[in-house]
């Protein structure tokens, strides 16, 4: 029995030329950092000393907030942050999009830890608007918003939405807390830095393993009394390490060598999309990229598209995703997220691939028929 | 200002032979891991992979039981432990000893983020023995036992006590659960496996930076649907990070190289207990270690054995605590776990560490008089 989801990983795995991200996720990201790091440094213990000290304070100065906690993870780090805008009003509801992190990959530890009820705004298709917020009928502790919108292609509201949601929610005494897991990688688009776009938030979160390419972590920024509060809660989460210098060493290091590089990883994404949209039957959402990442939506089986892109990766030796997701019987997508690995992929191998998947979607009538075929 | 905190921790930083642990707890540790390992190997991802199932299935076997879930921490593994009994008894409500580590260094984790109800059994200064088990007067879902009880200088019941609290438990439907964290370090004094102790219980923590001396993480085991469940939590608590081989590679490597080494701890702390108890107003707690540990109580103000201890690091060069803490105006201790930098001093060393203390016990009168003396 041929299996398309392994037929397409293996031959994914198999591609000299991986378009996304910045490269294998294997222990040499941690050799990397750790190899040039001064053996004699004291671990950080429970959260204090200077290796975990000095990173929170870099990175609460990039945020433009007088203090940050570095987390084990985004998981953790934001269930505490609404937990706590939660218990300061003294009421357990918070809103967000129904396709939040915390509402589809957390195992509700929201509802099912803190007992946070949660109003859900927006359509799953689209980001949520000042409209939303402004017809909400129940009271909220705290809206969160996730820039970009991850599970829709990492869409984007204008800025002058989301400085007019700043404004009502401040208005209204709704705390307003940014899910900033990819804050970074949306500067470009905006043309704002980190401490304008975080200025707009009461609390503030970002990942290290996302476009930075870390091993894992994370850090909540926000005024000094939200922050000392957030480490008792982190403490009650099992997240107060008596070690996680493993994560700070490699979240610093990669920091430091990628936010810089935000611009080029969003231009990639945009020359990228617009190459996909050139395929019939195939668009991207966002049609532009407003970020690093985008959809690749295609309109038919999965098991189709997934036999022309295995035919093009072994043709081209250009892969661009290890799996595609059925939605419904003619419709599929993947997401991708430009990093690092896309200046290396020669442009004439890019142009020989999106060559060969135009014939191969027109030549493939099926899986079964590209099974036969080929095997 | 003279601080008698500072001082010791200078004077015990300086000594070129600490006596207790296995080393600094700094970077090195992380780099002797990591070094040696290919970094070809792929990171887990969210708990699947080979290098964390590959790591639960070895400690699973150790601990004789079917399962076993790596986590970043003690505190997380065992609150979800606990949850997950209540949750299946209808109960939640748990004993344990009141100086258990869920009680005094979580923040109430288990009773903020669980609602779990504790009832405390025996007093502070002893263990819990079968008695205390059979006069519970309310219906528990679970017994947590700490092997040794660390805060009363890692005391143990007797192993026919323990044995027969696991057989009143299971006739009664209390589930019973190990705080492991430093079970390998009384298997000497037991003369029982890992797999022998685990037995009495229905779910084992155990920790890999203790004893062992990797850089964190921790091992819950028990049946599989209890661990199966145990990974639900963990994603609840924010525990399931994208990467946890950091923690799981220094804790494999230490464990291989350390678990066969506790019945020399154990003759290390047995040897270096004897040596303070013959010191004047000096007694260890346990007056026999049954473990690598053991506490060391001075009937005098914490000031003036913290003085006696700066005087005799400086003369002898060998350091046994970084700090002290006082009971009560006169009386104070500090407690000391041995490990691999025993071997390392000198026995002539340890000879007179021992005669200058002695001596200083007697000459120092009190902090100041000491202060005065020496700067």
């Amino acid at each position: 029995m041929i299996n398309i989801d392994e037929l397409l990983l293996e031959a994914y795995n198999e591609t000299p030329y991986p378009v996304g991200g910045h490269g294998k996720r294997n222990v040499q990201v941690l050799k990397d950092a750790i190899m040039a790091f001064d053996g004699d440094t004291m671990s950080d213990m429970y959260g204090d000393g200077p290796i975990i000290a000095d990173f929170e304070k870099k990175i609460a100065n990039v945020l433009g907030k007088p203090a940050a906690v570095f987390f084990p993870s985004g998981t953790m780090a934001q269930q505490i942050a609404l937990r706590i805008w939660c218990d300061r009003k003294g009421l357990k509801r918070v809103a967000y999009h129904p396709l939040s992190h915390l509402e589809i990959h957390e195992k509700d530890g929201l509802k099912e830890l803190h007992h946070i009820e949660t109003v859900l705004l927006a359509d799953k298709e689209r980001t949520i608007e000042l409209p939303d917020v402004l017809e909400l009928k129940e009271d909220v502790s705290c809206l969160l918003l996730e820039l970009p919108q991850r599970e829709i292609g990492g869409q984007l509201p204008s800025y002058s939405d989301l400085e007019a949601i700043s404004a009502y929610c401040r208005e209204k005494g709704i705390r307003l807390h940014l899910d900033g897991a990819r804050l970074f990688e949306i500067l470009p688009y905006y043309g704002k830095t980190a401490s304008e776009v975080c200025s707009l938030f009461d609390s503030v979160y970002v990942s290290f393993y996302k476009g930075i390419g870390g091993v894992a972590g994370a850090i909540v920024a926000g005024e000094q009394d939200f922050a000392d509060e957030s480490k008792i809660w982190k403490r009650r989460h099992g997240g107060d390490l008596i070690s996680l210098y493993p994560y700070i060493i490699s979240a610093d290091k990669n920091f430091d060598e990628r936010v810089g590089r935000m611009a080029h990883y969003y231009e990639a994404a945009v020359e990228l999309a617009a190459m996909f949209n050139e395929c019939e039957s195939v668009v991207t959402k966002p049609a532009v990229p407003v970020s690093n990442m985008f959809h690749v939506h295609a309109s038919m089986s999965y098991e189709k598209f997934g036999a022309a892109l295995i035919a093009s990766y072994r043709e081209t030796g250009v892969g661009m995703t290890p799996f595609v997701r059925g939605i419904e019987d003619e419709a599929c997508y993947f997401d991708i997220s430009l990093g690092d690995r896309y200046e290396g992929v020669p442009k004439e191998k890019l142009a020989s691939f999106f060559k060969a998947l135009q014939t191969n979607l027109k030549e493939i009538a099926d899986f079964d028929e590209f099974v036969a075929r080929k095997l």
